[in-house]
């Protein structure tokens, strides 16, 4: 979970120029495309950039979808196919990027992130999305070949389905949202994890629970910096002048946007939950020290006395009757016995053990 | 107290598909109808589907009330009859859904919550209630059977009442102040609930009370993250541009409005109330830990020089003139008791015990 | 200090019935009259309702003040001869209402809270003030009988003041103002209380300290509660587009305006302060404590190695030369006494001690 | 450092009422006259009241500078003569007013306050001043003589200053600009005292510590109250549309805004510094008593064992061998070193001592 | 790292007058030109001011950077020479200056801070940049000369760059770029010592570590302060009315500020993150103690019924029957011994131990 990604290797290159910041990647950059209209489909993988240029124009719905943005080369020619500014480009190759929309009037252009946990780190990370809405078209760009987008790709295939009869705009409103119930995946998973801590700090809560806790507020920190500008884009596109939008889809888009809200809601109230655990987390674990140095203390208390008494008959005084007595050994056990007796009565009345 | 609904179902599936989330129910749904007009009533209970859609156009008043929103059938049949856009029925069936208030011009659709107090589990709970205001009618979909609407029936029936004088926009409002008047008695209930925590911090506070003020910490957070949402549905129908609202029925969404407020300003104060209240516990149980440490240290304390005076005259010296003396044993226990009445009187003196 | 006022009473209820929701009275309703222009002044005490109603329409102000507002036919009695909408009154008498105005054209309804100090349970307790400002007449209506309008009263009396030689809206102000006054006072009441804390927490803290902060802060809560709203009112009246309020007069009402602010801002600063307080508190009990505890440890580790050393020569040993000496004893002693003095030396050098 | 001012003298009393509210004075109020224009400069000290009024009709800028507020008949009288509003006069003279600025179109009316370090108690206090700008004159009224004006005065008996080039609006700027001034003075104060509780929190805290951190709270929370209105006034005059402040000095108004943001912004970094130094604060407090306390337990935790062995041959048994034994006393005090070895080099390896 | 720097010096001069503020510098001024269109580039070193004077009016672009802004005269020649307000020459040479943007219609003045990180003194520093963006020339003061600009320079010399077919705004933009890259700059150092700070509270947390963090702490504030007018000043560009900066250097612009929120969202996280590794190091601090603590009272509590029971057998009473039996003493060592194992025993099945 880095927050900041280097960005050393860029310092003094001239805007526009084409890096790509992030992880290294070595897998071939995919490219595959889906044309289609209420009654035609056409569907192409592994294909080269070249072959996906004719579409562009076509009247029919066009989703090229490209997998891998390490190759500066796919984006570049992409790029001047689909006359996209140079700062467009260099944002998509750019994994660093903080979520955003622009409308480029021909174009819209959005930076999106998808969080998905990791199951071998355990931790909930994150990929970048780029998507580029124009009339006809939509071309998304994923930092690694995920199989998010499938369920739509199958919904497609499907000519009774909504998508068929509608246009790129609501294609790209499926997208969003297929990327929005993502976010509520890693929610239910994160909702679940707190309720494992909360019984933990129920039952017997160990250093591994501040831990985890602390992890949690991490992954807060993480999914809240991401879901915010999200929000804001969907807020955007609802809102939007662009004549790219349709009135019919922006109203998809109102419940994307409730969505989200709905996901900072619950982000909120998990903080506050999570505050609401540090605390009894602090105080049961100083509860417990306290018992147990109590107890100690209680140990110790007892046998103060007791020893004192030991002590005055271990004096060597010439004079001391009761030594001569042939019951003073048992008595003074007796009477120590009953010491130790009226102090575990007072401290048992007390409440202290 | 869950705040994220399981949507684990939903990943993948198109948007409008009816599905219910929420707890599983096995009762039928139940729809029931008043209509009604100025000199006029007409009630009907336990009727099916079809048995409401003559009244749609009617010029009188129309309430159909249905409990139970787990029947996808009802709510589809419900949908195509009166012209509603399918996401407002995929968001009836689904009980996670945030309160919120959406004009389609022809008529308004509402979802809201009612928390109440489920005493088998002994917490607070939300139900959904979800309200379409036509021209001529309201439609309230319930989660369960609830009793809440009983006045509203009752008051129905009086021919003499305002409700029946007014029309469809009244009874919506009629509906979301008695929605309203829930959140005041679960306010006054967390207020007697506070009131009862202050009693036993100043008395006698234990680790109960730690968990008690959790408890009631999350449900403020509960019905915070409910009422918010609230204000802001009552503040859009009271501002609202929709002709649905009559300029009368305004000033009665205004009154709620003020309601709504109080009921937030409220939860502000309990939250200031509570965090108080934490500390005085936390300091509270500090206080009486280092009380109770206090006294046993002084106890050992006592006890130490008297040990260490027994130590002296049990050292094994040939030259110890005391030893030899008639009156020393009884001496050196005078002096010890004198010690202790010194120690005692300067503990006292500093306020120590 | 309740924050919330039984409503239960009136769940179910239709709106605009008039139920008295408050504590419980049982003197009868008072009313008087004061109806006065430049040159004349006429005054009566403990009339009929029915005797207010000539003076509705008479080109002189007058001003109607009715101290009680349990009995709801006096209330309807009003509300119905002044043409007041349902919905006011049954806020008059809701005295769980909050603070608010309400603008209907013919006449401003205001609902203000006045905070007073009550001597007898050494707390700040709140009365419920309502005010109807028609076009000549204003109707003030109190929760119980209070000398808070008599400086009014006295200064009506005096032909040559400003309030006889203008109208209706400017007495309105001359209450207001009153009633922020009386804020000034409880604010001038805490801020004493703050000073004798912090004197308690310079010399001798103890619990009771900790109480006081804790019920200072409530009653900061409280008057947070009560103020922040009665800016609001004020800041409408002061921008307000109501022709009841002439142009002379909002000068004034930004004059009051100022004071609710300074009121505002007295009440962060308090609240900064306390938190300052409460810390000190907590760091002043601790170190106090830490004091103690320090000292009976040190106690006890300067008699632990002189035990030790009574123990060794309290060995039995056959072969312990030290034993038989004479000088055995005396020397062990001062080695003994020298010990306390080096550790006592050490102590005091580390100021520990 | 009192936040509220003593208003009990005005409760009831009408508004416009002239008593001055603030600390007592008993010095005769001064007044003084610079009257000027690019080539003349005319200067009176010490006159009286009456002979400021020729000038207020004069085509020069007349700067009327008066030095104590206290005496209610020279404010009547030139709040009669220069036109001010009875509200004005009523603010000029309660020192517990508000910084605020109120345009009454013919002059502009502002409350200042000039914070400034006592000496002799050691504290930060604050003087009000009181500044009427009127068309061709400046009113300056300060609470008591002080000489923060002065470099003005010098810099306007020099001809080619930018002063005497420019109008009253200017002057007005001049006053504010050495106020704001002061403030920085203030600040840069605050610093330094920042700076040495820095360097004793790395040494040497004591309870002294606590105390100057807890002042320098107060202080901010005094200076933040007095410089966010200022930063309102200021920006007022910057962007406000009265007629008497002229374009030119506008871009001047806009630098002493930009001075007080920069205040504003250092208050922030300080309480933001205060609030980190208080945590070192408390953990090295603690830190330096944990430390204490477990080197203290070590002692104790050392000598046990030793006593107890002690104890062994200090049993009464017939059959204990090794009290036969020649060598066994030696033997056993080694073995006792030993131990105390062992158990120091392994509390020394755990890095407790 | 100091937050205001002495404006003591300036207290009572007129506005306007040109005083350095800021640390003291012995070298000389530096002036460098550069002067280019898409075809010529004219690069001078090391000129005296008057030099700069003709390329005003070229309707190539012109760059005129300015290392050392201590001497007045130089400000002052450039001031009178490109007509600049004398309140802009004040705050060039004034390095206590906030970051702003001023727009003067004929030029815009920016001051912007550049962080750095000082090797010598190991902490975060800043140095204060002026730009003045006129119509064919930008004018760059730099406190001290810095290899910052270099980039930029090189970029200029390449014939083919975007720099050289573009104008003033867009070098204005490059030098902008270039400030804001160094403070991701910062941002990776900080992310990077604060997971040095996260290894080390998972090891050894020392005192050491709670310094480092507040160091952290410190930085952030001390960026947070610098970057928010960063991203006002750059979004005033981005937005601003101003001829100067043409619609195509406006988009670039926007990427500068998507820039700056992403850096000010880093500094929002680290902040969270600096909060939850306090809280992990006072917690884990905390439970070290506790543990030696409860250590060390084990131990003792170990001993003291062993030395009790030493105790009972160095009692001198004549009838004590088991000191006469010849298995006594091994039976009581065994006796003891059986204690201490069941107490270990104990002590580690409650997992004390």
């Amino acid at each position: 979970m880095r927050f900041i990604k280097k960005k050393s290797k860029k310092v003094g290159l001239p805007p526009g120029t084409l890096v790509h910041i992030g992880e290294r990647r070595t897998e071939k950059t995919k490219i595959s495309i889906i044309d289609y209209d209420k009654t035609h489909l056409l569907e192409k993988d592994a294909i080269s950039v070249e072959e996906c240029f004719p579409y562009k124009d076509k009247s029919t719905v066009t989703w090229i979808n490209i997998d891998g943005i390490h190759q500066a080369d796919v984006v570049e020619k992409i790029g001047k196919h689909f006359d996209l500014h140079p700062l467009v480009l260099e944002d998509i190759m750019n994994t660093g990027q903080r979520s955003k929309i622009e409308d480029f009037r021909d174009y819209i252009f959005i930076v999106l992130k998808i969080p998905y946990y990791d199951d071998k780190e355990n931790e909930v990370k994150i990929e970048q999305v780029s998507l580029i809405l124009g009339k006809n078209f939509v071309i998304s760009l994923m930092e690694i070949e995920k199989d998010v987008v499938n369920p739509i790709k199958v919904r497609l295939r499907n000519e009774e389905s909504h998508l068929r009869k509608t246009g790129a705009d609501y294609l790209t409103y499926s997208l969003i949202d297929v990327i929005v119930d993502n976010y509520f995946g890693i929610m239910e998973n994160i909702e679940e994890k707190i309720g494992n801590i909360e019984e933990e700090l129920l039952s017997e809560s160990t250093s591994k629970t501040l831990q985890a806790i602390h992890n949690i507020k991490r992954e807060m920190i993480f999914m809240s910096k991401s879901v915010w500008p999200l929000r804001e884009i969907i807020n955007n596109l609802e809102r939007g002048e662009s004549s790219l939008i349709k009135e019919f889809t922006k109203i998809y888009f109102r419940d994307a946007y409730d969505h989200t809200i709905q996901i900072i809601e619950s982000i909120e109230t998990f903080r506050d939950m999570i505050t609401g655990m540090m605390d009894i987390y602090l105080s049961s674990v100083n509860n417990k020290m306290n018992e147990i140095m109590m107890f100690l203390t209680i140990i110790g208390t007892i046998f103060i006395p007791l020893t004192f008494i030991t002590g005055i008959y271990g004096m060597n005084f010439k004079y001391m009757p009761e030594l001569g007595w042939f019951w003073g050994y048992p008595a003074v056990l007796l009477i120590m016995f009953g010491i130790v007796v009226l102090m575990l009565f007072f401290f048992r009345r007390k409440k202290w053990l």
